[in-house]
């Protein structure tokens, strides 16, 4: 296969909103010393594209982004210094491109795909190796490009400093990508999961991958009461809370003495936190803001996944040309699982 | 219910076999401070239960002594201190009843149930309240008698320093008791198994009860170049080595580079270490001599086993007063899984 | 040494302030099964003993307590099922009896010594030998009454999940009991460490014990600022945050990014969390409520103790009989470490 | 400055001996991608360097390789895509450049500096900005090219799956390289540290650095019982066994019941293995081989060296041009501490 030597790339001239996505044709330059030429398949879409299309993303942006971070994408060529590597090597990367090992950093915001650097969605993207990490041989483009933000993360939250073991409790709150995650990797490494939703028909699918106990909040506003009578009064060993109105107080009431609250996402509303403290420091909590890991859970990750045949759920797949309806798909918030972007015609 | 006054119990006079076991009737003294009284259910067989009646185990036994260290029953009487126990809280109790947790010490082995001190082949049993452990739920009394030796040393072998974690694949040697445990607690926290044995049909359960890949190694006797193969040449994270003829190596030949080689009871031959030193030094292993676990680790285990539904594999049960037939048949080898006693009628 | 058959014992026939401490005589019993009988030679008091004598503590409280929880003994009987222990043992208790491992639980708050069971402000105790654990042989009784509350809830602190690393830098806000002994143990493991306090005196007190940096408050009232330029701008690995008027938000501002914040004790004022959900989940923080430690940590704690010959800061010694001056004393917050009661004369 | 285009460099043509050692000149490129250019200023020799110019490294060797690993020097360059480094910066490499995080693997032996890939012994090298880690500040360039891999493989050996505590007791064989690093980290981190070496001017260097007990070999041929006899017969938690002649059984010996041995090297003799399987498994130690350490672990003992100002050791330093030289001297086993060549003249 001989070079490409053009790429078709989405850019935002301005940050208004995402009716601005803009398609456009770009030079590629061969890749040199420990970068690879990457042929993207697959772009999934986060809840932070919206925001930075939007221009309230809270981390800096650069002058006309190409927007994106999560794809699954083939290696094309390859920098004289690679090895570890082929053409043909089906590849993720990191979203922070520099965030290999340990606790996330400020320093790391400086390498977020799609943000302060240019991300994915474009045909051809050129890489540093040390930010990639290989799919798994049973999953599709479209499923990989799923897990660098949205699996990630609740690798991340789970399997922190007390990472869940096979035997605890684990409570999800609602059925959004992050979430479904949660129950996924909870389920497979023997946890018994309850899961929250407003929707009858979204605890279902919640079920059949695997959780134990679902509870309609609708019908049952009281669902923190109902997670300590499922728990014998004990509460829960892991809470994976993704905000929401009025959600923090109950996601504490729910969790067992010395347990642990993994918080992702700005949490609504300023009313709720009286008596947050203290119940905090009484019932010995862990309280741990999340954000999203490193290279080295995303191969943890990758290797539970595999182990386990673990597939992530699709909401809606849209093709290259459609990126702004894929948006728009996302804003409206009617999806069950993730919203992808199908890049390469093959 | 008024308290027992009586308890029929087995013991060696004599240590040269165990045709010496001998049921004789006791007083029994109700229960003081901590204390609780149990009416024992079942009772499993360990192998170390043949060593003690041919009096060749390692540890010191004392003279006459009560067998047996493994059982599930009922607490029918609470000493006056007791606080967190009720009467009819059905129990097991840790090995060394007090190696509440940490590492194991010598000093431990002085509190071996079933050598050092009396054990459980009795019809009622006083027990300090801190070796307790709950028996889970969905478990009969039968079913939890083999806990506390078999499934605790699989469990403690397997979630050690470097812990057995969800995408790892685990190589499980043969079918006896710890293994059948150690193979359950791999599947059911999300790693890939691997199990040898020289029987078809023990491997066909071994597949029931989650394992992904089977060997048997009298038709492959070269079986560490099939856990290669199956690993794509990078080897196993985890190895459950059991000891038998020969095995160190090949097991030392299929773990991966920094792996980990736990090693449970007494590998035979002594012909066959030349190049071990060479092999775990080249390859970073760790490689780890396991003996029976805390209760800290009994009830983190319990954990597992009740949010997996987990359930032993019984072989066969035998009548209180079948005794020295359940110890034969435990010497035939022949039993797939645990041979239990049941001690009450009820 | 022929057995106590009395002790002189202080109660509290009301629970409206410490001036009820009464001392009276009551008979003692030998100890039955797994029991010790020790003579108590040092009580030290907590700022719990005062909301205790007050009818304040947040846990139940029996009828006319024996006050006290933390005390250095000597074992003078044994229970005729004790092994481990002989007579002549210098010995703690654990604060909570039965926390003998793993997290704190809410049913353990039923063996919190001197609130709902009996205390240790006696001349004689008898306890269970499952709560023991031995004086580190360079300290004297008085010394070692002050590790089982104090000690013990800065190691859980510092030491837990993320366990503080050589290497780390750890923030310590003032001079109490805890935060002497919090202190002491980052320095002698290796870590910096940074002291807040409004005295100067006590600052020089710090750095004799290892601080690094001294920071007074009076003078530096936004020492968060000062902790940030003292680190680069990066923040702290570890806070241990006791409490006070207004200084969560500094110690949260003070924290790095996936730092970890360790609150202990009840944060006055209800006016200051503005933002603290936005802070902890931008900047990832783990924030964890601490309840006092387990007997495996209590015996951890003991042998760094050992190791770096480390010596409890001890403020003033009381007689047995100046029990109410030494509440006195403890209530005006004057002193600079412990207060101690020497129970024996010898 | 303007940008060297020249280095002067050693290579070894032929791999029979040291003196193969050849100085000649080559041209530099300028820095790409992700690339630094580096001005060496200090280089350490170490064991294999000897084991590579004499053609017995276990690695495969390049054609005429410029050898040496370990270097101290100075960012003068940055590649086009840098972010997070400076001009000026003084930096260090992982000697795997690139192991970042994780257990060791096979394929990272292909990425050995001086070995498979070209090394350091060059007055500029260009490196991927991913191998590198910040000098701390308290170091010169000669102290920090120690570092990478006789401190890393010193603290990757104590730091492993069950990390070295404070209130440990280590047990440290000799006084090399190494051991001289294993040594003060122990002693740094809170553990009480006990060193074996045949020379009373070596131990007392050892107690200078941290060591409590002193054991000389020559004197004390049953170093173990000595070693047992300092720990009250427990024995220590870590051993850090460099190897030798005959000390594997001994340090066997010396290690407390589920203790690590923690053996770096190859350990000479075949004949004195016998029994080691059986006390590995009735003492339930845990065994490890040891290699060198990743870039996370670099970057965390490097917290520790700067908290605790620790100092490296240094032997002797030779000039650029006396490369042969110190080679010399490295192989004559003469020396305390590191032998390490000054590159640069400033």
């Amino acid at each position: 296969m001989s070079l490409p030597t053009k790429t078709r790339e989405y850019r935002l001239p301005q940050y208004d909103g995402f009716h601005n996505l803009t398609l456009q044709e770009s030079r590629m330059q061969p890749p040199t010393s420990n970068e690879v030429l990457i042929k993207v398949h697959a772009v999934s879409l986060q809840y932070r594209d919206l925001l930075i299309a939007r221009g309230v993303y809270a981390v800096d942006v650069k002058d006309k982004v190409i927007p994106g971070s999560d794809f699954g994408g083939e290696i094309v060529a390859l920098g004289p210094d690679i090895h570890g590597w082929d053409i043909g090597d089906r590849v993720m990367s990191n979203f922070a491109i520099d965030h290999l090992f340990g606790d996330p950093t400020p320093e790391l915001k400086r390498s977020h795909l799609g943000a302060p650097i240019d991300g994915v969605l474009t045909e051809y993207k050129i890489l540093p190796a040390h930010c990639l990490v290989r799919i798994p041989e049973h999953l599709s483009y479209e499923e990989a490009s799923t897990l660098p933000c949205a699996a990630l993360t609740a690798y991340a939250a789970l399997m922190g400093p007390v990472p869940l073991k096979g035997g605890d409790t684990v409570l999800i709150l609602g059925t959004g990508g992050v979430s479904m995650f949660g129950l996924q990797f909870a389920a497979a490494s023997g946890a018994t999961v309850i899961v929250t939703s407003s929707s009858d028909e979204k605890l279902r699918i919640a079920a059949k991958l695997g959780a134990k106990h679902l509870i309609n909040y609708r019908r049952t506003p009281d669902w923190d009461k109902e997670v300590l009578r499922l728990t014998n009064g004990r509460g829960v060993d892991h809470v994976l809370e993704v905000g929401g109105e009025g959600t923090l107080n109950k996601s504490i009431a729910s969790v067992r003495m010395a347990g642990n609250l993994n918080i992702i996402g700005i949490v609504a509303g300023p009313g709720d936190v009286s008596g947050l403290r203290l119940k905090v420091l009484l019932n010995a909590i862990n309280l741990r803001g999340i954000v999203v890991g490193s290279r080295a859970q995303f191969e943890d990750m990758n290797r539970l996944i595999t182990a386990t045949s673990l597939r992530p759920v699709i909401g809606k797949v849209f093709k290259f040309e459609e990126l702004r309806e894929a948006y728009e798909y996302l804003d409206s918030q009617k999806h069950v699982g993730k919203v992808v972007v199908k890049v390469s015609k093959d």
